[in-house]
């Protein structure tokens, strides 16, 4: 596996866009990725009660495993418009799909923004002729700023793999940056690929690698209705087809893996306000379930994270998160390590290294070591800290 | 009932006292609450897996059902502190046993402050004969205030009931403010009654009083290590005995209720950074938990802490932390109200609302609330904002 220059218009035969539409002021708001040939494809979304048009529309869409297109807007999250908001979403796919030659049952829709506000639906419709003229082999870059919210920056990959002498590539781009918890909140990923891949194949691998990538992120516990990983396959890339639980599978698996985890941490290191990335990991649990539970209950504490945001080496804040995980493990067995430094051996606190590790708090990356010595299960989660700058965004978001 | 000047020196026979030890500069950091004669008591405790030493041995003690003195310590969680803790925990009450003439099992302790910092256990020793010295009719506020943290007021209250004839007094202290969360997380709360009332009608009393109370309240989603709330009954008010569901119980019942209530109310009023205080009703449930799963979700989200802190009618959040609650609903049926409009109705947004409730928005007191539409149970939940205060607070918190 290599990593290469762009996102998802390096794999061959997918072009891209993104325009501004006028639903936010002076900013890319509306992508298009298209790809020359129908795909397989798949998806995974958020499992909230409360589901954005696009997201039940796509969910409906990928039934057939197949689509060729996806459309994406930020600044608005088409959710809870009622049926507008529906015939909305079906619309802006339709007059896509018609400029773009692609069927109108292959063109995907996805959105991020405000929650309940009316979608400006006609100034998005007015922007597509332009979109779609401006299709390009370069167009991924423009795409990742299009769906930005409050991420600072555009995140981006690409990656090759060799299948059976062919070279694959896989691209992806991604929007965090607030809302993000289990099961990928308000988080947009698309992924594009030349692989010639079965569907079954393409699933499993999809939601195998979402599983300890965006599932393992947190920014702030609170899970959205918007989520979506899109991925497209176009097959061009003209090696023999992949099938599940082969070794060439696990090949395009551990490239996919990679792509999901460089976004997913990606997202984490640019949450809204976050000043440091951090690192939870969690050993010796009796199964990964329990892992993954500890390691989010410590990612989504306010009292952690602020606490890492003031480089204050308080690891009292972090066992009591781990105790509040409903997880059994013994007090008296507890190990905790901030920054590498054991400091809580047995359950006991060993208060004096606590100097040392100020110090190394003063890095951006800051890594949370847990064991919780009942089991061998483990799981690592991603997240940042909570800052003054999270609050300034969400009190004024509109 | 009516409620009266005072709290926990209002019963007859109890009498308190409050002392810097130095755990804290310059501030109160220690009480004592003391019973003339023994009392039957009972408590409630933080359901972490970690729990802090007080904690250990209080619930130890409370087995017997008695205890005539409360000894408790802010500053200082005595947490993570290996059997040293244990042993400090176990002298302080020693020492206060002998020098109030109490037997030494019927001394409870309680801490909160810093996890994992090493108690300076001696100050605290040498503090009590200074402490048992200043015990008097009066000490209840002063009581209040030695177990602050990052409370900004003291918290108390005092009310008397009519039970056959005779005047039972209960009064009642607590402190809250951060780490906050199901089950009571970092709060104490020292109750004492004069009632004549059964064991285990006592017990029963408080479970059901702290359950709409202190388990309805959330601050950041944080639960700790060190959540108590005791209560002694002396029976000096020489009503008859109090039994397990009577009249006399249901009004005792009421009254405790009513205390634990404002006390509850009062802590999440006073969280950390607060600048309005949040009520959560969510009513059209299958059950009670669903209920109280879905209130609880959207007074831990951070966004919607944070855009109510802004004073931003921002719904949406409200409606997807409600779906995120894993709880199963009909989006299509949902209906939020904030600030007594509602705004989301069958899953609709009126958006052109927002300017009226942004007005509303301004007032300290800030309503949702939401309509699953698919029973009838209801739960009521309080919480605050999420403000740059809060961040600041526990950033540095030491």
């Amino acid at each position: 596996m290599k990593i290469i220059k762009g996102s998802i218009t390096a794999p061959e035969g997918f072009v891209a866009s993104a325009v501004q539409s006028g639903i936010k002021e002076n900013k890319l708001d509306l992508a298009l990725i298209v790809s020359k040939t129908p795909c397989v494809a798949a998806g995974v979304f958020t499992k909230n009660v409360v589901q954005a048009a696009p997201v039940v529309l796509s969910r409906q869409r990928l039934k057939r495993g197949r689509a060729q297109a996806i459309i994406a807007n930020s600044g608005n999250a088409n959710c809870l418009n009622g049926d507008k908001g529906l015939k909305d979403a079906l619309e802006i796919t339709q007059i896509a799909a018609g400029l773009t030659g692609v069927d109108k049952k292959d063109v995907l829709v996805a959105s991020t923004g405000v929650i309940g506000k009316p979608l400006a639906a006609d100034k998005i419709k007015e922007a597509i002729p332009r979109l779609v003229k401006g299709l390009n082999r370069n167009g991924g870059v423009l795409a990742a700023r299009a769906i930005m919210t409050t991420d600072i920056y555009p995140k981006e990959i690409a990656v090759t793999v060799d299948i059976r002498g062919k070279t694959v590539k896989i691209g992806g781009i991604a929007k965090g940056s607030g809302m993000i918890c289990p099961d990928m909140a308000t988080m947009l990923c698309f992924i594009t690929t030349d692989a010639n891949i079965a569907l079954d194949a393409l699933k499993r691998s999809l939601k195998e690698a979402s599983e300890d990538s965006f599932n393992a992120i947190t920014i702030d516990g609170d899970m959205s209705t918007n989520d979506t990983v899109f991925i497209l396959a176009n097959g061009l890339a003209a090696n023999p087809r992949i099938r599940y639980d082969t070794d060439d599978y696990r090949k395009f698996s551990e490239a996919l893996s990679y792509v999901t985890g460089c976004l997913a941490k990606e997202i984490a290191m640019d949450g809204e306000g976050a000043s440091k990335f951090i690192e939870i990991e969690v050993n010796g649990a009796k199964n990964k379930n329990d892992a993954r539970r500890v390691a989010k209950e410590i990612a989504n504490s306010n009292l952690v994270k602020t606490a890492i945001a003031g480089e204050d080496p308080n690891v009292g804040r972090i066992a009591s998160a781990a105790g509040a995980a409903k997880v059994k493990f013994k007090e008296s067995a507890l190990d905790v390590s901030l920054c590498g430094i054991k400091i809580i051996r047995d359950g006991k606190t060993d208060y004096g290294l606590r100097g040392r590790i100020k110090n190394l708090l003063k890095k951006k990356d800051v890594k949370i070591e847990v064991d919780l010595k009942c089991g061998v299960s483990c799981a690592t989660v991603w997240t940042c800290d909570l800052t003054e700058g999270y609050i300034k965004i969400n009190a004024r978001y509109n």
